[in-house]
C-alpha cells in the first residue's frame, strides 16, 4: 500500500478535479506486477492503468488501446484469466459508476481478482459503492489499509469537492533564498508548470510582478497558461503592460478571487508568504543543492511533510503548516 | 544493484576503516531474499549479513550465530543447498582473505551461487582476488554493474587507505540557519553521533566553542566521545574550562592535526565552513522542515548530491562540492 501511496503522490494536484489514487497489482504468488497511479483527469483511473500494465507484463504481445473506454472493453474480452486470483492494493475505494471512464470495481470482478485491499472509503455518493459491488461479486475486500495516509492523500480532493483548496509554492536555495530568477531545476519547474496548467487561478503579488517581470505560463509542459489573480494595493492600470504576463493570450486577470474557484496556487516572495501562509491548505516546497549569498526567507513556520521526493539534485516536499 | 548501493550508503562513514558495501541476494527465480550492508568494522561483511538473512527467510527455524567467524562456519555446515543457484549483487568485489571475518568469496562458492554481479573491483592487494576465486570455483561473475556509482560509494575508503578523508557536517533549518542549539532531529543527531564515535578527530573552531559551549560527545549512541582538534587563534588556556567538552574523560585535545589522522569530521558555523570548505572531500548536510528568523548561512557553494535520504521530517544528503 505504501508503494501505491507513493506512486499517487507523484501526481498529486495534477489529477484535479479528481483524487490522486495509486494502485499496485500482485499475482497470486504475491509478486508485484505493476505500480500505477491516476495521472490526470480524463485519463485512465489508477486501477485500469495498473491492470493494463500488469496484463502487458504477463503477455507482452497484448496491445491494449489507450482510450479508457476502449481499454476497459478490450480487457474484458481479452484478459484470458491472466489476473485470476490476483491481488490489488488501491489507495481509494474503486469507483462503481460510469463517469468519463467505466467503473473500476466491475473490472476487478470481471477479471476474477481474489482480493482488493483498500486504503480508505470513497465518500463521494456518486462514485462510491465499489467495495460493496466487489463483495457481492465474489471479490474479497479489506478496507482501511494505512488509512490515515490514504486520507492525507485525498485531502486536496475533499477540499475541491466542498470548498477551495489553496496551495503555496515556494522555491528555495539550500540556504533558503528565493531568487526572482531560476532557483529550482527544469524537472522541478516542469512539475510546477503542470500544476499551473490545471489550477483555476494562480495568485500572485504586485511586488513580485514589478520586481521579477514574470510570464507565469506553463511553457515547460506546453500547456495553457493559468488565469491570474493579482493581489496589489495598486490599481492594475499602474503596472507596466510590457511585463510578459500581460501579453499571454486568452488569459483572464482578476484582482479578487472569482466565485467557484476550487483550486488556487499562490506563488510569491517573503511578504506574500507571510500574508497568506495561515490560510493555506498545503505547501509545495522545492529546495536546490546550492548555497548562495542572497537574502534568505526570514519567517517562522514549522511544517509537517506529507510527501518528500527529489527531482535530480533538487529536493521537494508537500507539507502542511503545523500550529505552534 | 541500486538497492545494494542505497543500503550501503545508509552506513557510509560508520564502517571506517572498512569500505561501505551493500549486498542483495535473489533466489533462482530472481525474487529478492535480502538487502543488507556492512554496518560497522568488526561486524559481518555485507555478503555474510545478506546470506544470513536470506537463509533465515527461507528457513525461519535456522538460528545462525552472531559472531562472524562462527556464522561463517555454521552456514557452511547447515546451508542445505537453500541458496543453490541463487544470485548476488555486491557493490564491491567480495574479499578473498581471512581478516577479522572469513573470506566472502568462498562462502558464495561453497553455497553454490549461480552468479555474482559486482559493482567495482577491489584494488586492495590484500583482500582482492575474490572474482577470480569465484570463477575458478564455478560461480559466474559479472563485473562493473553501475560501476561509477559503486566507485562513488567507496571514495571515503580509498582516501582512508592513502591519505586523510575530510567530512564537513552541516545542520541547517529549511531557510539555511545554523542555530547553535538543536536544529536537526534526534535520528539525524544519532547518525552524527555514530560518526563521531568512529572518526579519528573532530575538528572544531574556537568561535563555536565560546558561543555554543558544546559537549561534542557521542551520547545518543552511547559510544566513546571523539578526540578534538580545536582551530583557534587564541591559546587553549584562554578557554573557559567549565565548557562541557573539556570535562569529557579520556579525550585528547589537539590544536594541530596529529599525524596519521585518516578520518576527520569538521563541525562549525559559517566562518569555519568558509575557511575549510575547499579542502573537504564530502559534506553531510541535514536540513529540517522548519523556517525561522535566525541568520542564514551566507556563502556561495554548489553541491553534487551523492546520496539523499530522510530521518523522519529531516532531509539529509551526502554531497561533494562542485567547482564553478
Amino acid at each position: 500500500m505504501q508503494l501505491a501511496l507513493d506512486e499517487a503522490w507523484k501526481y498529486q494536484f495534477l489529477t484535479y478535479p479528481n483524487p490522486a489514487v495509486g494502485c499496485v497489482i500482485l499475482d497470486k504468488n504475491k509478486q508485484i506486477l505493476s505500480i500505477k497511479a491516476h495521472e490526470k483527469a480524463g485519463c485512465e483511473h489508477a486501477e485500469l492503468n495498473a491492470i493494463k500494465t500488469a496484463l502487458q507484463n504477463l503477455n507482452p504481445k497484448l496491445i491494449i488501446p489507450n482510450e479508457p473506454n476502449l481499454a476497459h472493453e478490450f480487457i474484458c474480452k481479452n484478459h484470458n484469466n491472466l489476473l485470476k486470483d490476483a491481488l490489488a492494493f488501491v489507495t481509494l475505494e474503486p469507483c462503481n459508476h460510469q463517469g468519463k471512464t467505466p467503473p473500476c470495481a466491475r473490472l476487478f470482478a470481471k477479471l476474477k481478482f481474489k482480493k482488493v485491499f483498500i486504503g480508505t472509503k470513497d465518500e463521494n455518493d456518486l462514485a462510491s459503492g465499489g467495495a460493496l459491488f466487489l463483495k457481492q461479486n465474489g471479490v474479497k475486500v479489506q478496507m482501511g489499509i494505512l488509512e490515515n495516509k490514504a486520507k492525507e492523500l485525498i485531502k486536496p480532493f475533499i477540499k475541491w469537492q466542498n470548498g477551495t483548496f489553496k496551495l503555496f509554492k515556494l522555491a528555495l536555495s539550500m540556504n533558503g533564498s528565493m531568487l526572482g530568477k531560476i532557483v529550482s531545476n527544469e524537472l522541478s519547474r516542469t512539475y510546477a508548470h503542470k500544476i499551473r496548467s490545471v489550477i483555476d487561478i494562480l495568485a500572485i503579488g504586485g511586488q513580485t510582478i514589478r520586481k521579477d517581470r514574470p510570464i507565469l505560463d506553463s511553457r515547460l509542459c506546453s500547456s495553457k497558461a493559468p488565469n491570474l489573480c493579482i493581489f496589489s494595493k495598486q490599481n492594475l492600470d499602474s503596472f507596466d503592460k510590457e511585463i510578459p504576463l500581460f501579453k499571454v493570450k486568452e488569459r483572464k486577470i482578476y484582482t479578487q478571487l472569482p466565485k467557484n474557484t476550487k483550486f488556487i496556487m499562490y506563488e510569491g516572495g517573503e511578504n506574500f508568504f507571510k500574508t497568506f501562509k495561515d490560510e493555506m491548505d498545503m505547501f509545495l516546497i522545492f529546495q536546490s543543492s546550492i548555497l548562495n549569498t542572497s537574502k534568505s526567507l526570514c519567517v517562522n513556520a514549522k511544517f509537517k511533510p506529507l510527501y518528500k521526493s527529489t527531482f535530480n539534485d533538487d529536493n521537494y516536499g508537500i507539507y502542511e503548516l503545523l500550529n505552534d
